[in-house]
């Protein structure tokens, strides 16, 4: 029996005493924000569940959880009622790029795109503004989604940063490096001295973790790795990177190294645990082996790799071998949508085809992995990924009574293969209520969504001119 | 230029002309209903799209098709205002057993669920009145999803198709026919008097199509499978099977046979343009052009088949080859949702991937797929599955203002890879709203909800007590 079974023993035994001798004055402990009446999902190591539960939050922290008559035993100026909503930890976007909504939906189905489409595209129209709302518009897709933190990598990544501050989202942000002019430097590599700065900012910030995001590393020569490896270590800086993603890049480290993607970047010395990889797509078994001794992050970003035709990643084994696997959309021009609930059910399914066995990925492994898993491949699980006194309090609420979420016989099961997006009805990040009853609190969506049309409106006008 | 430009073209030089011939006593044509100022994908031959246009409906047809201009010269006792919306033909869902949702959720992931688990639930637990609320409950969800016509199969089909009516959900129905004793028929093929009975019962009604469901050709015996060919082509009843899904299935037939089960069918005499084959995983380039000489519906079900582990069904493969193929959900224990725009994205990914090549299966093609090639895979696209003149009125209005819907670069595209079901406002079937800013008019959704939530107490209760 562990503890808040105890304490809700003692609770049910004593429930009118205890009534009695808080109005007799003993006061009632108070809290800032009470959550509850919820189906309350933990994921903590038990993955314990109250099926009438209440979450209790102060100074941004669970400071108490458990079956619902745990209210009684707090006062706090907002209580939130879950009545029909599962009550979950937030769940965790390991890799995006928020700012490329603006370019969502153009020329999908397209080969290479990265050359020929998103790189020129990017090159002409890329600045300041357009990553601030591109951003913010991203950011509330993912908070409306049930997203509460994220991993984000681009250019201009301190006005993601500064549109993540006033929308409330907790992340980790990567200031991009590539070994060409890009569109917040001018100088090849010029992304590291950007890196720098943006890391002496926000140092210490409660929602801002800031990183250094070298592209790939076919897009980085090894030099510039190097140093990104030593400004890393030097500065206790997050390391975000697409690796592993391409046949080209496999094939010319082969080629020039002879080494796995893998290999090469333990011998720049980036392997290590502060490095998060996106996507880890062709890694063997020796690969993963050196990933896990290593401790680095994985980020899975299943519908954006089968989208593109990649392939699977082999992300169960990474998780059987207990690799820090999360989830990840990808950017929007690769997945296009940036809530992890629509990731569910494909890293379900596609891995039940991949092993060609539907007994493996369990839905609950796979919620897993959109939470606690998320928080391991981002060294943040001692404070985020799990409903549990002590760990900050980024919490959602998934509605249960739409048409395709009844009957409700097993909550896992029900959130991987049946729930949407659009379910979310509650979101909470470090104690703040950032959306509520589907309405975002913190930033003005309609606004945001005009700037967006202002912004694809130049974008449409730009490509029809030729930009491709 | 086509003819509703030119017809466009002449009302904009005479706008105020023709507002005061009309006011001076030419009466504008009389209409059912105007869905006007809508984002028109007509999806006819030409892929035609009026960026603002208008859908004039009148005795549950489509009279008339072009820009919003063209609203101007008809009256109408309703008009329903399409701005910011996409409008666009119904979509169809070819395989599904809607009444199964009273089942949804449970056991999934485990091993041989269609013996071990589907098949002694149904025996013990399925009677009329699951069958009823459990399909109207499904069908409120595709009509909540966007969905206007279906195939559907299962036990008491009459109670289905009863549902439907009252829904107003326009659908081939087929009921069961399986070797052994039916919840809805004591002996082995009872369900053959049964599809009988129910089909004297329907025929001619405008919104159900009665037909006969030979559960599968391991399931029966080829005796009665030669009686249900005869029993079809007596009656033009449409035969709804499940075909070539399973390895076992294969073997079997082939072991037995020496046939593969597309060639099995045909010789017993059920490959024919009365035939909608569900799934059609396993079949060879052999097969596929025994399946397009015989003119055999196909409803491909990407989203069950992997979460299955069984495989890709060479959809695209049949669809270049110019086969009617269609997308099915299947049932709710299987895919879980029974809406079709989930299926989209699955589509447009897993054939990608299947494929090796990201340039496969475009956007356009498998909405396409779930709304053309739906029509044709049940033989009804004299009637159903694009807008066009003089066709039955089935059109869904799909919003475009939620956070993930934005930018709009490409309609094809924001449906595939963004859209959810969520994102569908209103469904018109046979010229009646049926659902109208996310509201269903025709039944009572919270009092279904309540009697699915009391049926699933007592499978619960069930299924505690050993079912399994």
């Amino acid at each position: 029996m562990r503890f808040h079974d105890v304490f809700s023993f003692l609770l049910r035994l004593s429930a009118a005493t205890a009534a009695a001798v808080t109005s007799c004055g003993r006061a009632a402990e108070s809290a800032d924000l009470i959550v509850t009446n919820g189906y309350v999902l933990t994921m903590n190591d038990r993955k314990d569940i109250h099926e009438n539960g209440a979450v209790i939050i102060k100074d941004a922290r669970i400071i108490a959880i458990g079956p619902a008559s745990l209210a009684a035993q707090f006062t706090a100026p907002k209580t939130i009622d879950a009545r029909g909503a599962i009550v979950m930890p937030g769940m965790i976007n390991t890799h995006t790029h928020a700012s490329m909504t603006v370019f969502r939906g153009l020329g999908d189905d397209v080969p290479d795109r990265l050359r020929a489409l998103i790189f020129p595209l990017e090159k002409a129209l890329v600045n300041r503004e357009l990553v601030y709302w591109g951003g913010l518009h991203g950011m509330i897709e993912m908070v409306q989604g049930g997203v509460t933190a994220i991993a984000n990598m681009y250019y201009f990544e301190d006005e993601v940063a500064r549109a993540a501050k006033q929308l409330g989202l907790r992340g980790v942000f990567g200031q991009t490096v590539i070994n060409f002019p890009a569109p917040d430097a001018p100088e090849p590599y010029g992304g590291i001295a950007l890196a720098k700065k943006f890391a002496a900012e926000y140092r210490g910030d409660p929602l801002i973790t800031p990183a250094i995001a070298p592209h790939a590393p076919y897009t980085l020569d090894a030099a510039h790795l190097r140093i990104i490896a030593r400004e890393s270590e030097t500065l206790n800086l997050p390391v975000l990177m697409h690796v592993a993603e391409m046949t080209d890049e496999v094939a010319t480290i082969r080629k020039e190294h002879n080494q796995t993607p893998i290999e090469y970047l333990d011998a720049i010395g980036l392997l290590n645990r502060r490095l998060i990889a996106a996507h880890c797509i062709f890694v063997n078994d020796s690969d993963i082996a050196l990933l896990k001794a290593r401790d680095v992050g994985i980020a899975h970003n299943m519908v954006a790799n089968i989208k593109s035709a990649k392939g699977v990643a082999p992300a169960l084994k990474m998780f059987n071998a207990g690799l820090r696997v999360g989830l990840g959309t990808d950017g929007p021009m690769s997945g296009n949508t940036l809530d992890i609930i629509g990731q569910l059910g494909y890293v379900a399914k596609l891995h039940k085809l991949d092993n060609h066995d539907r007994n493996v990925m369990l839905a609950v492994t796979v919620v897993e992995m959109a939470t606690r898993g998320g928080a391991r491949a981002l060294h943040l699980e001692d404070r985020i990924g799990s409903l549990e006194t002590g760990k900050l309090a980024d919490v959602i609420l998934i509605d249960r009574d739409a048409t395709h979420m009844i009957p409700f016989y097993d909550a896992y099961s029900t959130l991987v293969y049946a729930a949407g997006p659009r379910d979310v009805r509650t979101t909470i990040i470090h104690g703040r209520v950032v959306m509520e009853d589907r309405k975002v609190l913190t930033v003005d969506v309609a606004d945001v969504a005009a700037h967006m049309r202002t912004i694809a409106a130049g974008i449409s006008a730009a490509v029809a001119k030729g930009i491709r």
